[in-house]
C-alpha cells in the first residue's frame, strides 16, 4: 500500500486571467506521471510513496517558471503513515 | 454567484481510531447545513457566502470537541473573490 | 486564557510589485485590533477567541479587495482548546 | 540569494501530551542541518535551495515516526522565486 497521501495547491504570481493556464499545465503534469491522484477545488491530492510524491512537487514549482511565474507560492499536505495510507478509504463512502 | 470557496481540514487531536468518526461527524454537520460541498481526502471545500462558511468552520470545532477532542488543529483555506467563485469552474473538467 | 492560536497568510490576487504593500496593510489592521499577534515570514499568528479572531480573518479579506485585489487566496490555521493555547508556550524556549 | 522559503507544521498523531517533545526533535534535526529558520507558533520556516529544504521535509516525517508516530500530517508552504526569496525581506520590518 502506498505510505503517503500529498496535497498540491500552486499559486504562481502571474495575472489571474493566466492563472487557470498555469494550474492546468501542473495537472497536465502529474497526470502524466502515472501516480494515482484526484483533482480537487482547491488542491490535487496524490497517492504513492513520499518520495517521488515530493518530487512531483517541486518539479511542479519549475513548470509554474516555465509557464511565465516567476514566483510560486504553494501550500502542501503530507498524510504519511507507516501502516499505508489511500485515498479510497477517505472519501469512497462520500462519492455517490 | 457565491463569493467564497473555503476548505476545511479538521485533526482532532484524538486517538487515531476515533480520528474518522470525528470527522465523519464535521462532514455529517456540513451536510445538514444545505451548502453545496464537495468532500475530497484532505479537505472538505464548501461554497457560499464568506459569513456563513467561516461561521461553519466555527462551529465545526466545536463538534470535535463535542465528540471528544480537547483540542483541535485545523487547516483553512480561502478563495474569495468580488466577482464570484464556484467549485465547478475549477473542477468540472476534470470530473469525467 | 485565551482558547484560540488562528494564523493567517493572505495571497492578493495583484501584481507582484503591490504585494508586500497589500500584505503590510493587513498587518497593520491586525495590529490596530489590540490581539495579540506575531508576524512570521509566511503568515501572522494570533492569540484570542476563535470568534473573534475569525472576524478578523472576514475583515483582511476586505482590507486585500479595498487595496486593490479582486480576488484573495488565504492559508488560515487554528489551534483551538479547550484548555486554553498560548504563542509563548509554543516560541518562548525558542527565542534567544 | 536563495531560491526558497519553506515553512513546516508537523502534526505527529501521539497522545497530546507527548506532541510537544515529538515537534521539538523535529526542530532540533532542521537546527542541526543548519539552514536558516525561525521558529513561529503553527510552523517553522526554512531558506534555502528548494531541493536541500524539502529533503528536510521528508526526513522530518520520519523523524516523528521515529519517535512513535505510526502517522503524520504535515503542512507545507513553499514560497519559490527565481529572484530569490529572504526570510529577512519579510519580516525584519516587524522586529522590534
Amino acid at each position: 500500500m502506498a505510505s503517503a497521501n500529498v496535497s498540491l495547491q500552486v499559486l504562481p504570481l502571474v495575472e489571474e486571467r493566466k492563472l487557470n493556464h498555469v494550474v492546468d499545465e501542473v495537472i497536465e503534469y502529474i497526470k502524466g506521471t502515472g501516480v494515482k491522484y484526484v483533482v480537487g477545488p482547491m488542491e490535487t491530492t496524490m497517492e504513492g510513496e513520499l518520495d517521488e510524491l515530493l518530487e512531483i512537487v517541486k518539479k511542479a514549482q519549475k513548470i509554474c517558471v516555465k509557464n511565465g511565474a516567476d514566483r510560486v507560492i504553494s501550500v502542501v499536505k503530507i498524510d504519511y503513515s507507516t501502516d499505508g495510507v489511500t485515498i479510497d478509504e477517505k472519501i469512497s463512502k462520500y462519492i455517490k
